[in-house]
């Protein structure tokens, strides 16, 4: 395959970017991070001179069904090999001493990855081996250095929980759901002329069975009630429950009623 | 430990949610949980009827030094009792069906959990078992749903993933890390004075030697050098190393000419 510049093209222009393992040791980690990849919606993944080599059956039993993104994973021998096609690298890093990079966090990392998509180039993420991470010829391999803001007391992070965050970040980048709604299913929140069409029917039988007799009283308790109500959406069909809950409530009052007229 | 409230206080109120695992199944995942829980800075950790028991070795292996969140662990034999202390509960789960209930993505769960803890309230995040997830009994113990944004045609999520993401969105609505910067370490950005002094130095030596002696176009490669330098922030101390490379190649010339001077 080969690209729009000619050269190698090793992914399509999805505006995806493309995640580097840098001397991964263990196959389950890379199958963790494969999943956590898919979960993110991010599809291509690269190895460089995986320790314990590469294909290994392991990674395939971890990756929970993400099966083909380590099928089409490739493998390379150097982190210069594996980013020569691409036109933007980041590196995630805990802490660097001694290197003057731009740093991003995993958010700002994840926005300037889709702008770099969305003007059609090739990106890719770094992430260091288990236990070392990136060394500094691996930096320097990188156009901006990627730290996740995490506590600073425990920093010792999972490398498929790295990739996870990437991941998570990038999908969350270009996703529009609301920080809160109200998940209603089959029904739909209540109009404020149901609501008080409700609250009459309330006040109503409330006052029939004399919960409100104390006038005085009668207007605080009444908005008290209205207070109660009007604190989070209520549905329609929640309304409908409580017409009956109330209706039912009160039978017994007038059975009694309808017995004591008789009597 | 008496709570400020009176009732039975399982967690100092410290602002931060607690984390519970309902009915979790491998100890390993217990432990990478913890693990992620250090990493967003969550420390109280909660589980309902662990399958195997609990204190189980291996997830003190797998917590990679997070062993004090692990210890300080309680054991619940129902939701209604991990959660019976706190006041506000929200529950992760992934497409719930026939459930009138706020929803809240991760981020705006953040948002919110900072605000409870901030009231000095309460609060506690339900994670269902590895395979099923929450069930309806479970779910209805909440106030309200937390669904990250991530793809839906992979909604397979590790239980330690999914803690990961509630703990670094927890870390980072507190984080005021700026999403991209420079780092300088010992030195720091150039002032446009400083980078003037460099351009003159260069095109000057790029005059003595020709560079630019087609005199019409000098003033268009002028500009385009001075672009390429101002493109990113460079350092101080990047600019004493330009004007040594520039001085450096140009020592050949002088000596040349000194040579035929004397010639």
């Amino acid at each position: 395959m080969t690209g729009r510049d000619g050269g190698a093209d090793l992914h399509p222009i999805d505006g995806s970017p493309v995640v580097i393992l840098v001397r991964p040791q263990l196959a389950d980690n890379i199958g963790a991070c494969a999943r956590a990849m898919a979960n993110g919606g991010l599809f291509h993944l690269r190895l460089v001179a995986p320790r314990d080599g590469w294909p290994q059956e392991k990674a395939w039993r971890t990756c929970s069904g993400a099966d083909r993104l380590l099928d089409c994973a490739t493998v390379h021998e150097t982190v210069a090999d594996a980013v020569s096609d691409l036109h933007h690298v980041f590196a995630t890093c805990p802490r660097p001493r001694h290197i003057i990079k731009p740093v991003l966090t995993a958010r700002g990392a994840a926005a300037e990855l889709r702008v770099i998509g969305g003007r059609g180039l090739r990106a890719g993420v770094l992430f260091g081996p288990e236990r070392a991470g990136l060394d500094n010829d691996d930096m320097a391999q990188a156009d901006a250095l990627v730290r996740f803001p995490l506590n600073p007391d425990f920093m010792s992070l999972n490398l498929s929980q790295a990739v996870m965050v990437v991941a998570y970040e990038w999908w969350t980048a270009a996703d529009a759901t609301l920080p809160r709604s109200l998940m209603t299913n089959e029904t739909r929140v209540a109009t404020k002329a149901e609501l008080e069409n409700f609250l009459r029917h309330l006040t109503g039988q409330l006052d029939d069975c004399g919960f409100l007799r104390n006038l005085p009283k009668r207007p605080g308790m009444v908005r008290n009630i209205r207070h109660l109500f009007q604190r989070g959406e209520v549905t329609e069909q929640e309304l409908r429950t409580l017409h009956g809950m109330v209706t039912e409530l009160a039978i017994g009052r007038r059975q009694l009623g309808r017995v004591e007229e008789s009597g």
